[in-house]
């Protein structure tokens, strides 16, 4: 048995999976209209991807995970419909999203339609109706991981505010992120004929490298150049990430409380000088050392578990837009 | 064997319907407790009764079917949570709706997550599994039909427009109302144990008696008492209702611009005047005629049907509303 990198993958299957997430949208009407704009915007189709690569990788046939994978590209670009409108994002990759070219309410439509259809893809697939109450808490808990991440940008008197704590930040990134990590690389494991307890363990491999994957995002935002040309976004954006999170427990409580004041201005009122302020905090209450540490740790571990080497090189990839800092 | 009339199926199951209902949205989270906030608005509960009352009625075991009817309950629900948002309503029988209480981006959330508790629910029905794919279908037609009802109300000159025909509403309320009746008496059917043929003819018959709700809801707008105090809301809300299609498609072309005119003022502009004004071309048109002839025919095409009889009196109760324009 050959053991593929990712590329490998992306080369053999990466033009059927294009064209089975067409093909679930495929008609004329506004909501597929729409939904095919929204997928021609792009993306590296990594919850595609996944599924097929760790399936051929544990010896199963990667055709059997293709729809799986299909099917949690098609929910992942569904929250991406949603996200934009409730983040009022108006352009992704250069081309207005679906919310300002067909308005709110079709864009809220195109989102909900794009869960159904994702999940008909799933259920398309070999065995695949075992896997949908599976898929259908993880979509859940994605959705509950959203609801989360307003309810940290809360400010602390509004009734649905969640303070900033390093244990909400992890239930907000389980859900949010690693809920779908994982059931990609459960369904992949599923779909290569794995028991009951290589599902569960694919399941816990997948949360562990989904968290690895947002701290490194969050990361990058601070350290490196997320391809918007300046730090501290997240930051401007209100997001509680894991080093504001990391801050607002350890850090020394005036840094602490001007670092969360800068947070929780409004996106409009943030000045680049504020910004760079709260980067000087994280740096001071020592969360961005914090947050290094955290991810080589979280490393080891990765590289410790059985299924690291189904995926060859993902971990790696993950890391690499902060690899100057490690 | 006894047929039971629908009062008796709500006495008998009603209770259990409303704890599952609860049970399926148990969590202390925010998208779970906005969901019991608002499932507590209460309603009729008809998407639940019907699966259980048709498959008791055809000699099926009724709690085989109870889970199906939560299901498809969540369902509508989630599809309210997302229609208030949508067409701006605040208020919701005396409360206010989710987004007005949560916020625009936690009611898209709140809607996202029910569409997966609604689905889990089903999944947990004896063979349940096999009835997903359908009832996929069924939600993406529903939502479907939302997107063209939003069409329906573009002006001309849109690029979304879609015009008043009488095709072009029945397009939409086939998937906007009875997709979702048509699913629930298959499930009953489903449950009770009937075969792929007997499956297909319930769907038609829900997809008929869907359609018979709908323009009775249209008609009831313009001849009765909706709740709200006051005739022709519909238009007032720009909706192309059956009447108004039937006028837009056989009305003399004066008449007709005038309607649609006064149906395409935005909301707040549409003043008692015109909704008389358009309430009479209705009249003049033989709009309102027209749609009293085809519910008769349509109840008369029901009553033939061989389902009539596992709802004994729905069909009589779907018309009550308007009986005195009978």
């Amino acid at each position: 048995m050959t053991v593929l990198e990712l590329s490998e993958v992306r080369e053999r299957y990466l033009a059927e999976i294009e064209r089975r997430l067409v093909a679930s949208v495929a008609s004329d009407e506004l909501i597929d209209v729409a939904a095919r704009y929204h997928l021609a915007t792009g993306g590296k189709r990594l919850r595609a991807l996944l599924p097929v690569w760790i399936c051929g990788n544990l010896g199963g046939r990667s055709e059997d995970a293709l729809d799986f994978g299909v099917g949690f590209e098609l929910f992942h670009n569904a929250t991406l419909v949603h996200d934009d409108l409730q983040d009022g994002d108006t352009h992704r990759r250069g081309q207005d999203v679906v919310w300002v070219r067909w308005g709110v309410p079709q864009a809220i439509n195109v989102g909900d339609a794009l869960f159904f259809r994702a999940l008909s893809r799933i259920t398309s697939a070999p065995r695949g109706a075992s896997l949908v109450p599976a898929a259908l808490d993880a979509m859940a808990a994605v959705i509950c991981g959203q609801a989360l991440e307003f309810q940290l940008q809360l400010p602390a008197n509004d009734p649905s505010h969640l303070a900033a704590t390093l244990a909400s930040w992890e239930r907000m990134a389980a859900g949010k992120t690693a809920a779908l990590f994982a059931i990609c690389m459960r369904a992949g494991v599923f779909a290569a004929g794995g028991d009951a307890a290589a599902e569960a363990s694919a399941a816990a491999f997948g949360r562990h490298v989904g968290l690895l994957f947002q701290v490194q995002d969050d990361l990058l935002d601070l350290v490196g150049d997320k391809g918007r040309g300046e730090r501290a976004t997240d930051i401007a954006e209100g997001k509680i990430s894991f080093p504001v999170a990391w801050a607002a427990e350890h850090g020394e409580a005036g840094r602490t409380a001007r670092l969360l004041e800068i947070v929780r201005t409004p996106r409009g009122e943030t000045s680049r000088a504020m910004m760079d302020e709260a980067l000087d905090l994280l740096e001071q209450t020592g969360a961005i050392a914090a947050t290094i540490d955290w991810i080589r740790s979280a490393t080891a571990e990765a590289e410790a578990n059985p299924l690291f080497g189904a995926v060859p090189g993902f971990v790696e990839r993950i890391l690499d837009p902060i690899r100057h800092v490690l």
